[in-house]
């Protein structure tokens, strides 16, 4: 029983991610996405991308690492995927992940840190793809909405193929489809 | 490469989630709760829960039918825990779910399909604790938010009770530990 107040209280405390803002807005919606509402988009989108992964994924273990990615964002907030990563970031994020998984019972808390931090390092084929799935999302919202962050953020064209072109490393098939979209907002002035 | 388009099209097409408000407000904010965040926090809340469920379940499946379970609402609109569930309400649920699912290749979408249903006739081990979680954020927000919901909705705590009793189809110990909670609050004057 104690076991379950702990994770009771630590589904009260990550209740924050829902107040934590990222770069774009949802299709349709004036406001900005929130990093919960996002790791759900992403745990489901790679549920039904999953045969295009480039290796065999375990997509139990995908979802995980998707439905905790963005956890340390509680403490540290959100950085937009163009921002240099610095050191900085990294180690607030990683420490916000550990401090909120301190809050589990202790089995659970190393099992946890260690499926964030395969993420993170994004060198297994669940981790690659997972990273993949993961960049989807503000791209879709910037071509269904007339490249709102991209513009916001002065984010050249060639910022956005170069660093979306890591999805390849996830999903080849996945990249083929989505450059198409890219190339296209370029033609229509979305993306210059 | 068409399969890719069409899941790409669904992914558009489910972000109106998160434009579907629910009846509670999360913990520390303002705003009521859309069901995307929603599913996301009874997604990661169900892996954590998964040694008290009753049966052993298939944590996988039960992730899956959390990320899916409100996608009916997109047409149907998000209905209280307390409502009586009247046909009607059922019937467009379904109608939604089925027209959002016929987005996607024919072979995911009669999975997908029956997933949901089986998550709504809640008689398998995996249905009966996804429903059981999926009831407890709810109950977190009221009692961390003076009972806002209730009040509101004018729920009675005979009403809160009976209906949440229902966790303890799919996890005793769980419903042993809420049970506890709203005793608590009972007391407190939060729950009347």
């Amino acid at each position: 029983m104690e076991e379950i107040e702990k994770i009771l209280n630590f589904m009260v405390e990550v209740e924050k991610l829902k107040d934590v803002h990222r770069k774009t807005r949802p299709v349709g919606l004036k406001r900005y996405e929130n990093s919960a509402e996002h790791s759900w988009h992403v745990a489901l989108s790679a549920l039904l991308l999953k045969d295009f992964a480039n290796e065999p994924v375990n997509i139990c273990r995908v979802i995980k690492m998707l439905l905790i990615h963005d956890l340390g964002e509680i403490d540290a907030g959100d950085t937009i995927i163009y921002a240099s990563e610095t050191n900085k970031i990294k180690e607030d994020e990683e420490a916000g992940i550990k401090r909120i998984f301190s809050m589990l019972p202790s089995h659970m808390k190393n099992e946890f840190i260690e499926l964030w931090q395969e993420f993170e390092n994004g060198d297994t084929p669940d981790s690659k793809f997972a990273k993949a799935i993961d960049r989807v999302p503000p791209l879709l919202h910037n071509l269904h909405g007339e490249g709102h962050s991209w513009v916001a953020n002065n984010i050249s064209k060639e910022k956005v193929f170069s660093v979306n072109k890591r999805i390849e490393n996830g999903s080849e098939d996945l990249w083929s489809v989505v450059c198409g979209k890219l190339e296209e907002a370029v033609e229509n002035g979305i993306l210059g």
